[in-house]
């Protein structure tokens, strides 16, 4: 891969069309599609189970179940619908300039980041309220570790793609070798919030309905299981678009395109 | 990508040892030691959970827990270990022909497949015997698909690059086409079974200690957790050197080597 000496600032807005046929549109049209329905649908799935099994939300002292009810809500927003856009932008908006596009990432992942935070101190006081032990089982430490990596990849992403624009030249080669770094740890954030959301789940469908009740398949546990089935298959389109090289940029562009 | 018209049969032998300089055989060394060791350590400590906690194994009447004890052990090396092996083979085995890396990439597979088939017959008959109902729980969900992708994996893969290499010209475009679903798909599957183990652990840390025990952290359930962050770990270093391309051999004389 070598890097033209004067950036390309127009790319965004003639490199994308050529040798894009038909065929190729459809699939892009349809997984894209898949993955917003399933992206909003996972998010509007765990509502209506808080709302129809849960009892909905609340922060008050005498119903910390409402409480805890925010944990899961906020945290399949944050790690999953917020985060799942925030990744997928950079397949979604083909045709916008990359700075915009830089700026919709960081906005989608400013929206996810009070949802895990407010998703951690609700089950924070909600443990503390019912004096229940923080962080022993393994969705906790899976918790953890992502919500750290996520903090991470927030804090060096905004300061080394956005305040270091600042010195736009100047800092263009450290920029560019940290793209493919971020990019592997924001995916890796991302599965780690998949799995610590599927173990949560599964925790939940235990400690809420017991194994008795939850090995009948009572309704609750079908709509559980559909969030975590839900959570499986975003997973799945999303590495389906990753792994598609057509559906991104010319990968010389990027570099490019890192100095705009 | 443009394809030669005539196959580098001798490209694993000369492309290779290019533009690599120490520190990226350092780097190269580093992770591929790091996966080896968590690969053989992962199922080495659900092996010495299940004997020095959970009394070993067996599949008699009389004491169906020793049964299940089976299913851990065969799916996390099933899934985890072999498959892992055989995903890391295309990186770690990058001066062999490549027919040889296939055969391997096969035989890791087949030793997995006997694996995952007996730890879910085990998990059957114990269900059976002790009167417990079969596929409601999110875990056996996710089993199920990843079971599924991986037979349908094999199929295709066994089919595809290794039996229609008889008629090894005729079918040389129609196998390269194949190449990036098949592993995208093999990715898939791999981080599918990650997640399974991963709610499956949870279960069964639930269902042995209970949450008041499990709370407590007792030291089964630091293992078990321990057990959880090895396949975490295992999946952020396979995915790391999946993600660098320099670990790949050279992206032309991978299309070309599918004729050998």
């Amino acid at each position: 891969m070598t890097r033209k000496s004067q950036p390309q600032r127009s790319r965004s807005y003639d490199s994308e069309e050529h040798e894009r046929g038909a065929c190729e549109w459809c699939e892009y049209a349809l997984v894209i599609t898949l993955a917003t329905i399933l992206l909003i649908g996972v998010s509007a799935l765990t509502i209506f189970w808080t709302f129809f099994y849960r009892e909905g939300y609340g922060w008050a002292d005498d119903i910390p179940e409402k409480q805890f009810n925010l944990h899961p809500t906020l945290m399949i927003a944050g790690f999953i619908t917020f985060s799942g856009f925030s990744v997928l932008l950079y397949r979604i908006c083909r045709c916008f300039r990359r700075i915009y596009v830089k700026l919709l990432h960081a906005i989608f992942h400013a929206l996810a980041f009070p949802c895990i935070v407010i998703g951690f101190l609700a089950v924070l006081d909600f443990h503390n309220k019912k004096g229940i032990n923080n962080f022993y089982s393994l969705h906790s430490w899976i918790g953890f570790v992502a919500m750290g990596l996520f903090g991470l990849q927030y804090a060096v992403g905004f300061f080394s793609f956005l305040l270091l624009l600042i010195c736009n030249k100047g800092t263009a080669n450290f920029r560019a070798s940290l793209v493919p770094i971020h990019a592997a740890f924001g995916v890796l954030t991302f599965v780690l919030g998949v799995c610590a959301c599927l173990t949560g789940l599964t925790e939940k469908a235990l400690f809420t309905l017991g194994a008795d009740r939850y090995s009948g398949l009572p309704d609750e546990g079908v709509i559980i299981n559909a969030i975590g089935v839900a959570i499986i298959a975003i997973l799945a389109v999303v590495m389906y678009i990753l792994s598609r090289n057509k559906f991104r940029a010319d990968a010389r562009d990027m570099r490019a395109s890192v100095d705009l």
